[in-house]
């Protein structure tokens, strides 16, 4: 009896991690200049008026589908389970890629072009299942004749029929086989007894370099706040910064306009200046091409 | 019995389809760097905190009533019926321009200065009622100082009150003329076998330049996927751009970094790079003196 | 019997006032391109779905402490009592600076850093309880190796469980001393027969060039529109504009191109150019050492 309570409680847990929400969740390289976003919306709305609908940015730089992954990457986790994202960036809009919803282990759907958007979610989160969405089903009535904007009358009115449960997930579309489109990117690794990296990402509003290189690997190196790192930065395999940076735990640990090491909000290595920018100071900025090279300073 | 129940619902259906729903949708030239627009949502939830708020865009160009006429033209449709507008882009505040209520035919009510805002909606959704708003009465509480914020004391506030019926439409002010002041511009035309046509806006993320020439008009022409069509485009009268490009239906279709010509979301006729800006590699802007002349390449 | 029920009503209103109404507003320099303020939102909607979550800029110029203070007194009082703000400007972040939450006598909450972000609105709205934030207890979960986003883990987590009573404003943490830590700015005053004020900021989407000389003090120096001032503008005390302004209720008293003074929407002393931009026309900043001095044309 109280085993079958059990399976009950954890069969129920699970279902209710798998369900929607209610909230979608907009990305796009729209921009907000024009009415494309709100167009977005506006659908969604003509779903449901009840949906809550929010954003991670539509200042994706143009095309820039590493980007897209990168900000997936950075945001899903902290929203609750059955959120439902939409992202949009999709040069090869028109066409052969498929357009897709991936659930995620963690109960979350990501609503796509499956071009390498979702490179990094797919390994952080888990594929749970992967399903192809099915255009002639799942497409805004009298949409047929518009041959770009798959973003307000496919990947918008999915993402909001499926977070207002006008239809279920299994109606998306048939079940693929569990794999998405990748982009080749650096590992984090160490190698030589020295910590190498990507940098996948800048953070634009600072200016700081945010690496891919986890807490973990930098535990592992016995590397703690207040050492000392000597950091490269190399782009096209060519070494473009060399610098010695107090590892911190916050800014103030050095002077104003002095650079450091420290763990960002995602706890990766990250290089900052003080009340400056580091990526402008030193000519940085980031993509599948930039790498690093960090040693402890003995 | 039959019929009168068949009367009942067409009505019900028509007041349905003009009564409020609790949405309001922003749109403005402030920009997003200061307060304005956050104090105009504050004075909305002031109102009612169950109001749904969402936006167009705050970044029309400072003082550019016709992309603020575009952006309602390219968005307004695409929300449910019973939907509020707000657009405020008022070079003459404070001047003896009239503020607005525009009910269209579809629906939307629209709150705006009468400035030439609404030179598109008004003809595309057709005015089913137009009235003045009444500043004696609709204006916030303790505003009366202000002599320049009337799109938080007057158009945030009717439009909320409007939204969330705590004034009827007809509560806002007598009736108008159905007529709205309009900004003169070219339409699409067919003449002498050729398409002519302005270019109202640019769509500045992609750096896309879109026409106003519909797809009917290129359906009369008989023009098809894969035709090629000679395209003419000229800035006050002379001409700047000539090229021959493939009408396509997706960006695919020709290779990247080439010009070619398709439908955009509006169904209106366009010119791209793909996965470029045709309008900086060509040096190509919109407004009232921008116009192209496209023909069939036999 | 009467009486008690008065005094009944009293107590009431006023706890109606300081109760939170699930509104929480946010402000930061994060900027929109990056996901920090999704994350904040992903946050906030794990405590509750049920919050309505708006903005008032991310746009703070990097670690601008100053500016974070004005967009807060240009906008907070048009928000309901009972709605909670989160602003995050934080240069100092992970030095000893204080976390706080500021009950004013409005009735709003404001969840920030103590670190001048606080200057202007607890003057202007007044400190009903400053309490200091338990980081031990209102702190999310799982995020103690996160030495950089307090932002998320602890101000909008906090902002969110108060504004969705998952915790009383006392469980915030212990009551501090009702002060806050303060910028020094020029305050608006008359000497020997001259307005004296500061500029705190521009109005940047338009040009406008704001003080912080208020309507009474005009009122009080018999100044009525139509007149003529004289206005001086001081950067760092050195003389950098001199000019004759007619003082105007609405910009078009005066021609396209022309300068003009008028009051803004905050009911302040505010310079302007019709159509144009009067801050770079006269290359003319906002900052605590920028000031100006205006007297009647007699």
């Amino acid at each position: 009896m109280q085993v079958k309570l059990f399976i009950a409680v954890c069969c129920f847990g699970i279902m209710r991690v798998h369900a929607q929400n209610g909230i979608v969740v907009f990305q796009s390289d729209f921009g907000l200049k024009d009415g494309a976003v709100s167009a977005m919306k506006g659908v969604a709305n003509s779903v449901s008026a009840n949906l809550k609908l929010y954003d991670i940015t539509h200042e994706i730089p143009a095309y820039n589908v590493w980007e897209a992954a990168y900000r997936l990457e950075q945001t899903v986790r902290y929203w609750p389970a059955g959120t439902v994202f939409v992202s949009v960036v999709d040069p090869g809009v028109g066409t052969e890629r498929k357009s897709v919803v991936l659930k995620t282990k963690s109960g979350h759907f990501i609503v796509t072009p499956d071009n390498g958007t979702l490179t990094l979610i797919a390994t952080s989160l888990g594929i749970a299942e992967l399903r192809e969405i099915d255009e002639a089903v799942n497409r805004r009535k009298n949409s047929e004749e518009s041959y770009t904007f798959h973003g307000r009358d496919v990947y918008a009115y999915t993402a909001s029929r499926l977070a207002a449960k006008a239809i279920r997930f299994e109606d998306v579309g048939a079940v693929a086989a569990p794999e998405v489109v990748t982009i080749p990117y650096q590992a984090a690794q160490i190698e030589n007894s020295a910590l190498k990296g990507g940098i996948p990402v800048l953070d634009i509003q600072y200016g700081n370099v945010w690496t891919n290189i986890p807490a973990a690997l930098i535990k592992q190196m016995n590397i703690a706040p207040g050492e000392k790192l000597q950091v490269k930065i190399f782009h096209a395999g060519k070494q473009v910064y060399t610098g010695i940076l107090k590892y911190a735990e916050t800014f103030g640990a050095v002077n104003k306009g002095q650079p450091l090491a420290y763990l960002n909000s995602l706890l990766q290595l990250s290089f900052a200046v003080n009340q400056g920018s580091f990526a402008r100071t030193f000519h940085i900025a980031s993509g599948a091409d930039w790498s690093v090279e960090v040693r402890k300073v003995p």
